[in-house]
């Protein structure tokens, strides 16, 4: 039994609400972003920092910040993995670089840091527009 | 200094050769597979077993499974984090569906498992054409 994620009638899958989607994709920092690049789709790791209903990363310039900066649909997914359990959240809206420099300041402050010790000067802005989570009970596979 | 992974001239993202992207993508089991949907950017985690060059992973009659049976681009993306490094490996390739009964029992046996404890009897095969890494050295940011 799961206490924090019950699953009924032992479904090894559990559909989350939004609620506890938020709740999962705030506290995790760590996650990627896909979107349709101009000729493939693009999906790269980046640091997140959740402020409901949005989502922000860093970014050098490059073919993500592009994403932002027309304003292209982007999919964000967070997992997390136990030796008994996982989950997975994606989460999808619409990217847009951020360019009030007061509003950059302030995401800077409350921690969103990027990987690694570069120039990654612009932020990204995912407002999110639809958000799910599943949470799996791990175990055995009946085979047939 | 990072022993596995010499990041030359201090810089902090080092560009993995085809060779080493594959050794970290084989000893990977978690993993997500994105794709172009119907009207939408899917992505799902999965659990995944390389055998370079092709990707398996293990699916339930779904959007997952369709996007194999039609032979659809994909691009699977693992990645790992310590306190004080992280790599991304990205792979694409065209999915299909195993259909012949000994090459699945032959990957099963391989071991490779869903998440969850249900009837997941779809086995997908990625023929990776592409594979590129990279190698992150975390620090502090370097605020202008």
């Amino acid at each position: 039994m799961n206490l924090m994620f019950p699953h009924p009638d032992q479904e090894p899958v559990l559909v989350l609400d939004d609620e506890r989607s938020w709740k999962l994709l705030t506290h995790t920092r760590h996650a990627r972003v896909a979107f349709q690049g101009d000729d493939r789709l693009e999906i790269f790791p980046v640091n997140i920092l959740t402020e409901q209903p949005v989502v922000y990363f860093r970014t050098a310039p490059g073919s993500k910040l592009t994403a932002a900066e027309v304003g292209l649909p982007v999919v964000l997914e967070a997992d997390g993995m136990l030796p008994d359990q996982g989950w997975s959240v994606v989460a999808r809206g619409l990217a847009r670089e951020l360019t009030d420099e007061e509003d950059i300041r302030r995401v800077r402050r409350l921690g969103l840091t990027p990987w690694v010790p570069t120039f990654k000067d612009h932020v990204v802005a995912v407002e999110v527009t639809e958000i799910s989570g599943r949470h799996f009970a791990f175990g055995p596979h009946p085979e047939r």
